[in-house]
């Protein structure tokens, strides 16, 4: 493969760390898409003649049928570039040695990555919209049940299950937009840059870059066959993606504990045990979290790996695509299975009501009751409150059931209006603030959200 | 602090882990911008009213004067917020807990940690577009000078040093984009989301929001108090951005070294040895180097910290601020760095020039010229010149210094002409594709990039 | 300082970046112990006269006593090594000059480092010690206490607290051994290995070895000079332990939720809220797992510095000292606090007995049970226990609960006996497997530990 | 699967995310192995008949040959071990179904995966053995040979290749120390742990211990199902090494580029490239230091995956397998390829001698020279010496070639004695300290390395 100045055939151990072809096959597609443009744009720059441009596009449409049918190349290939040019020289005899005129592996191999990684981007997007859009049913669903809102997973300040699941909408929507900003950037042509240095042939890199649906080519050669940031910032989205629905999956196996009760999962998001015949556990969502660490892992990879390379492109560039075929595989396959769990989860409202009662968790409406009503400030208020909790639990009673008179006996001004504000109902319906649970801002908020997603699409 | 409810103060150890004044006390202007911002409005909502909010604009202003002029508060405050309102009493008396009304460390804490991260983003993109006005003149000086093109470290084709520096530009350019894009994404205030649920004041959010310069509020009381994507969000882009100067470090520390020899370090920008007194260091390329390591640690750090955190607030997020203060600070001094090392740098352009001819560089320049002279498929043409590089190899001499006869021997269809492609000069001059390294080439993408680094300043 | 081949002194952003006193300085102990024991050994073999190393040492004793009234060094000095060697100076005169005769700041700074190191590795396993303590303490007081036992945080089996406190032990005794491990690799002196060649100087690199409590010279300059994996083996160590620290710290706080209650919080280890006057917040634990992940970064950050250094010292190595020193620093704080709250931590095992009870967690007793009364095949077996458990459900009773008739309705082979079996408390204490739960082997187990412990002081 | 209490079979997704056969398979050697000692173990304590347990073991033999033949299993099975035992009960029947009393899957999963990393560790620390070797007949045969040592990539002092090559042992040593502990730290066996809480059968923890070959049971059947340590102690082991194999191969790149030109790749160690016929690239090296972040990510992923797991078993804990299943493999490859290329690599040591002679290495002799010979301290004969090379570097010579009289010109002190240190050969055979490169001192390590590899055997 590599010419007249070899003697000796690699080593087997060389061959085996050097194989790319068991990985990067994957990306036949796009090899065969981008050496098409590329052919296409030598016959109209003249560079070679159309006669053997015809030929090699016939011999590459008829592997991508043989690709598809039967599966990507295996064999002793180094890469898929050199599988599917042996392939079409196999076909169409010499003029398959024309096609790598005025190109080299180095941008072919951009080029192919960077259509991949779009294509990923646009499969995660996708599947970000989908599960935006199951969000927003059960949010539309459960816009007025009360749950217990957490901080340091203690009982804080009641919120609606439809206002909790629009915070996990709000983490999707700052991740679609990573990612479209991630495929902005991406979506650049190498092809063309060659080695390094660019070449010498007449190419018109516009033509192979508009017909691969590329915005533009990039604007330095040297860079073009060097850069990995488009492989790097898909990996970081999918990254925050991952953290984010590690979250949810953490909340999901909490809310599916006996002691929480919150939800219960369907046999067909749930497993049992081998041993413990009563068991039903909620395993996708441990995986999705377990997920969202081998994700983090392929990030830390390809960064490691790039820090401190010198220009322009160095083989440890090869060890790019495990990472990021990986960690695409892991995100879509988390993406779905949130999205129905989101979808079918069964969630168990009248025990959140029941536990949103406990926990004190009014004692702020009551501080705020006494700013508002008797002028107190805040931190003093703070203060009248602490009392009457450390009361109300001595008596093991919740803040509605203290008589007026305990309450009195704590600070004379309350009086017994405030008996209105500490139920939760009253508490939730009062947190109208712009982005507060209350009801009718959450069914706002869901309005607004289905719009955006809508017009995203 | 906590009110009523609590009977003992924390353990030593627990003020310990818990304390963050040490740190957050640099967010103390902030802290106060926020609070002016919050108090403002609550006399504009008349929820506090205007003398009492006159008291404490009047305090905080005094108080801001006070830090500016005596640095940052210390002591036993529990944190900056803790802080600046135990002063704020002093100065004011009960008032002073009034500010508190309608808010929470929650979304305090949150609102001065993004108002710190855009500054920081700031900051990070005045240092980065410096860095692109010191590459751009330094490509422009060097447009012409041929060097050896690398990849593998080997010897690959000539390109120019102006191209070679446009390679770091455009990583740079990448970089002042994605800080663009996090700085959009991160400019809205959570302030007035309270605790996590909003409140039953009526707040203006939208109001706060524009006092401190946001884009607007958030749309999620629970998802604006649980949310770090920011932070992470400006590691990222602070992390791609320190792999890139350590790539270039890693570059400078290569051709520093006395075998290449590309470039002499002003004694302003090196070190010397304790022990050795000829040394002449680079260690401020080392030093970029060894902090991109640890500005990825930063990264590392928070994510690993979000990841699976319920909501909303839990202590783990207290987490969030050394890594992204140290990973600010390091990239910062960074970018300084390799600013001042681009503007001072000796390149020895001879030097390059000289190795640029070794190395049998014009080899695939002699495979072209097969291909377009001879119409020689390239697969044969790359073969014929293996034979050929082996045959100078063997002699000791380069492509050039190849007699004709020793190059007809090879392949008959050579002639004389190809001695005309074989010098780097000509190699350079002829890679004139889109983003290629002839010199024509390279002036138009200073050209252009110094149009766009004016027009997004 | 780099004598007589600068003329400029180092740029301001330069000496910014290379300044690394700000932080060495805390190894001033190790700084001057290390000295001092070289100067004693120029004096033994003759290379520095009697009479200034008496000068010498005299000197850094009085050094010693001003760091430790005033403080370690601050100032312009460009490290600890320059600052220690300055003020010498100004103490001894020209004498100083001789301290670094066969030494360099590349085996003196190694040295310093691995003192600092080995005496973190010290604090680290006193800290494990104390906490393991604690633990069989808790865990004797336990031993017979039933809580559930869960996988998936789902009711399992039911387990005693004291087992459960003796798996966090196992996981602090296998970091103990760690450090132990850690400690014996580290625990060799580099000293006298100079620059990187050693030196012609008749140095006694065992008699400075064994001054400074190492177990000998390590065996090759170069790698001396080059080598940290001291402090990265010390990093894992630390991120495996503080791993450790944050699953048992998860645990805390899903056991302080209402819905769990396992366990109180005494106020000298709880926080509150600024607006939530009921809160009562599990901080101490959270700020353990956040710290985790930080440690986690500090290894990442050396992790990624050391890779792909050519040998032999670069000065990208001065970026291992920060993460050192920070992780200690909060390995330390979070093993204190995890020991006080293993300490002053209320359990509440009714609550816990009450949970255990539900959630059908002696299934498998029943399944085991047909297996050994019945003869019946295990699965066989799971799957009737799978029916039993259906039912109960619908029934919306235990186990326990369901009549005789009902059980037999599913598998005629159950008499009553197997109510025997059905009690947390006899499934507790069938448990007798080596390393089982039954109270009789948690005992054991108690014993042995404290054995083990003793043994290893 | 999950027997009695599930109506429904789970979703395609749910099967997608959970199923761990694909990657799981390669431990069918050891599901066996812990199968057949746990059912003989059955046998030999009465749990299950002795009839029973010969078919089952029967069964289990004919599957090791049926998948050693044909491969190991794959289907619709969820794991390694329902393929075993689905497969075992097709051959033999119900008495399959007995195999798993007193075992669950998370004990089971514990111990085959601990048998896998204790024989992943020991093909490491084979292969680790074989590399130690190669080094040593190198560092042998060049002894003598003289090349430049480098600090910060900078001339620094001449050292000897042998000296060079057993700093890269030193490494080796210590990653062959750290796998030595870590194999003693997994080697316990989970066996009998059951699903969490022990079992009520009489097993025999010991004796499958024995059988297995490990040195006995562990201790807490808690934390035996809850524990993933011995996983990431052998990642964090292999990613030590990997970046101690990363820091050779930044060392071979850099050595094989033209300017160093200190080693020349044989072709059995190279490859070329696609477009450049000239080409000879070192991309075994350059793909060791790629798979070292790699390597390091896996460690990344499952730090971050067990980082705040509840005990006991989590599904997370499925995430274990794969980034230690791959970063043995990349680890066993870059073994590999380090061996072959140290075993074969050419060194040119004429060029380094060459360059050794150049860049005033011998500066720091000239300097020792002034200590010893006029009693000059050592800062200041510092000093001197930079004065000196300055004038050198003036002259455009080297020191040696500077006349006695511009010395003396400096220093009054110097005579022409000096010139007898100012050798390189002179100052390498100077370096006689313990662990110096005095060829003397090289042939001892090598000497003492030889008889350490012997005995670890």
């Amino acid at each position: 493969m590599w010419g007249g100045r070899f003697d000796e055939a690699p080593d087997a151990v060389m061959r085996a760390i050097n194989a790319s072809l068991p990985f990067d096959k994957v990306m036949w597609r796009q090899d065969i898409a981008a050496s098409r443009a590329h052919a296409e744009m030598l016959a109209a720059q003249g560079i070679v003649s159309a006669v053997d441009v015809a030929a090699i596009d016939a011999g590459l449409a008829q592997l991508a049928e043989e690709f598809e049918r039967d599966g990507p190349p295996d064999g002793d290939d180094e890469d898929i570039h050199m599988a599917v040019e042996a392939r079409l020289t196999a076909l169409i005899g010499p003029a398959a040695g024309r096609l790598h005129t005025a190109r080299s592996r180095n941008d072919q191999v951009a080029t192919d990555f960077r259509l991949w990684v779009r294509d990923a981007i646009d499969r995660a997007s996708a599947a970000i919209g989908a599960m935006r859009a199951a969000l927003l049913d059960r949010a539309e669903q459960h816009a007025d049940a009360v749950m217990p809102g957490f901080t340091h997973l203690q009982s804080a300040q009641p919120v609606t299950l439809g206002h909790h699941l629009m915070a996990w909408l709000e983490m999707l929507v700052r991740d679609a937009s990573r990612f479209t900003d991630a495929r902005a950037r991406a979506n650049q042509s190498p092809l063309g840059s060659a080695a390094l240095a660019g070449t010498g042939f007449p190419v018109d890199r516009h033509a192979t870059a508009q017909a691969l649906g590329f915005d533009g080519p990039t604007a330095n050669s040297l860079d073009s066959v060097s850069d990995r940031d488009f492989a790097i910032e898909f990996l970081t989205a999918a990254t925050q993606c991952a953290l984010h629905l590690s979250r949810m999956a953490e909340e999901i196996v909490i809310w599916a504990s006996q002691p929480f009760g919150f939800v219960d999962l369907p046999d067909r998001w749930s497993t049992g045990s081998s041993i413990m015949p009563q068991k039903r556990n909620p395993d996708a969502a441990e995986l999705v979290r377990g997920h969202s660490g081998r994700i983090m892992g392929c990030l830390t990879a390809l960064m490691v790996t790039m820090k401190g390379l010198p220009l322009a492109y160095s083989k440890d560039m090869q060890d790019d695509k495990e990472p990021v075929f990986e960690a695409a595989g892991m995100l879509q396959v988390s993406l779905a299975a949130m999205t129905g769990m989101v979808r079918e989860l069964t969630f168990r409202t009248d025990r959140m009501r029941t536990l949103a009662e406990s926990g004190f968790a009014t004692a702020t409406d009551l501080a705020d009751w006494l700013v508002r009503e008797a002028d107190v400030p805040f931190r003093e208020a703070h203060h009248i409150v602490g009392r009457a909790v450390k009361l109300a639990e001595e008596r093991g009673c919740g803040l509605p059931e203290l008589p007026l008179a305990d309450l009195q006996s704590i600070d004379a001004r309350i009086d017994d209006r405030v008996f209105d504000v500490l139920t939760i109902d009253a508490s939730v319906a009062s947190r109208t603030s712009h982005g507060g649970t209350a009801p009718v801002r959450v069914r706002e908020a869901i309005a607004a959200a289905r719009a955006a997603l809508e017009s995203s699409k």
